[in-house]
């Protein structure tokens, strides 16, 4: 891996499509000469191009692509989990739609953990692929070993417990997402406000529940009405129904995924109380759940099209020897009926 | 490839399984003393393997899985069809599932027609893989000639287009479960009976709707109402607009696939008439969303864990140098409310 040598940092095609007001994904179909842009994106790109002086390094990134026959995303859990769970399915999507103007057959490794990922770590030790992605939040050590040993070119999605074995991640800023929920519900006139975190040996369930924390202590309030689920819809349902038996005054809860978050409006609805006007609910992932449900859910966006973007680009960078940093995107909530009696539910 | 060299034909698993009442699975799991099998499934199945004097291939086959790393399952589709799909997630579940108990990591390689094509092509050129399931209705030209080349162990699930290169498949029954379908809509006294097939092109779609004619036909009923749909939602529901407009006194429907069939029973009743009380609906796959439709649906069984236990099955066979011949699945039909009055909806 080369390190940089200090100067003027050179534009990178992040610059270019941030001033041009497109996806990485747009300005890199721009720059890679492929034809599917819109002519006033595409000439929004090309005036960016010139005035960053941006110059792709295309020699060696056709040459990268040319050669490499495929990469992995390598997801450690269960088949069906990932199947089930819309937030997979996106970012599968958004990885393949980054390489899909490269040669680069994209191959989706799944395995629960265990046995599934010894699988996955022959597979990786077989040269059987160029580069992998890895998708998790848990501490997956033979496929750490794997990457490691055979040095094979990888970044994680999410931040990786324990380090992740040094490899280079990118994540959305889990903590602050879980403190905008509070926030917002707070700014709703809401005090007596639940949580229903996601297993906290993940980031994403420690980040979003500290986050939610600190807004809570920030406002003054009490941060005792937390449960803990597992991500599952069934489990989301099930510790809403404990939030709602613990605590009658209950006004506000946030639910650390959509999906669990639906889940949890269905159990308040069967209780006979009505969301928004009695308790306020907000989610997390901004998934298609979260506009189906009704009432439409509020929700913190999880950017899963720049989480794709982001690791491509990094993984082409390691497959060309450069260096490739950890990057944490930004979150922003998305406002919908749930917290909201003025929105057209 | 070996030949059969004649003689009495020798048990396989699927004799074992059939005579024990359970998956082909599970025999399996028995078979390899995999632990993870309820000890009545497990007794049934030892009891058929005596009686049959089934012998386990479990040399060569244990061969086989150790040294093969992986096998990938290339679906010719475009990613977010093959997420939104039930169909896909289903079979890809159990195939992973039919290999949990050998060494094998399954890799799914999607792309769409085309480009994609090319780029699946180019990764099993490059002997990424150890065999290939191919789960698709296409001609994908550029696949089949890569498979024929490298004489890469290959099946393919659903009867391809134009025989498929020789390769081997599994399928199920498309038109006899057509016909199924039609004769249920008469044998409960519809008679102006119309149907949204699938795309011509692809066997599903052909079979399907050659299966309803032949049942029409045999009844003497007419067989103009027909729609061509592409098997997306969208089109299901703009189809059945279509049908309504064109026949005043439809009374029963036919949709080739269940996802088109929601989507019908939602144009059906938004137009203000009753399922089943006006018009019939019976669909195909036999998917959850068939079970959560509102009336539930009625539909043929497409049996996605046999389908997929077979493929792996077929390919191990290849893999180890024996022959694999085609084998096409029965089909049944599912009760449910759309097609009922006494069926509680």
């Amino acid at each position: 891996m080369s390190r940089e040598t200090g100067g003027r940092r050179a534009p990178t095609l992040e610059d270019v499509a941030a001033r041009a007001g497109v996806s990485r994904a747009t300005a890199s179909r721009v720059v890679n000469e492929d034809l599917r842009v819109r002519p006033a994106a595409r000439e929004a790109v090309l005036d960016a191009v010139a005035e960053l002086g941006y110059r792709p390094n295309r020699a060696a990134r056709s040459l990268v692509t040319r050669e490499a026959g495929s990469i992995a995303v390598v997801v450690p859990e269960a088949e069906d989990r990932v199947f089930r769970d819309p937030f997979f399915a996106s970012l599968l999507v958004s990885i393949t739609q980054a390489l899909a103007d490269s040669t680069v057959q994209v191959l989706l490794a799944m395995g629960r953990p265990g046995d599934g990922c010894r699988k996955i770590e022959k597979y990786l030790r077989g040269g059987g692929t160029d580069g992998a992605i890895v998708v998790s939040h848990h501490q997956d050590e033979e496929i750490w070993r794997a990457l490691r040993e055979t040095r094979l070119p990888a970044v994680h999605v999410g931040r990786p417990q324990a380090g992740g074995a040094g490899l280079p991640y990118v994540d959305m800023d889990n903590e602050a997402g879980g403190a905008l929920a509070a926030e917002h519900l707070i700014s709703r006139g809401r005090r007596r406000i639940g949580t229903i975190a996601g297993p906290q040996d993940m980031a994403p369930g420690a980040d979003r529940l500290s986050g939610w924390r600190r807004a809570m202590r920030a406002a003054g309030l009490a941060d005792d009405l937390v449960e803990i689920a597992d991500f599952s819809a069934e489990s989301g349902g099930e510790r809403m129904r404990r939030l709602l038996r613990r605590e009658k005054g209950l006004d506000a809860v946030f639910v650390a995924s959509d999906l669990m978050a639906v889940a949890a409006i269905h159990e308040i609805q069967a209780a006979g109380l009505q969301v928004p006007e009695q308790i306020a609910v907000v989610g997390f992932d901004d998934s298609q759940a979260a506009s189906l449900s009704r009432p439409s859910l509020t929700t913190v966006r999880n950017p899963v099209d720049s989480l794709a973007t982001t690791a491509v680009d990094m993984l082409l960078r390691l497959m060309q020897g450069e260096e490739a940093k950890s990057v944490v995107l930004d979150t922003q909530l998305v406002r919908r009926a749930s917290t909201d009696f003025s929105v057209l539910k």
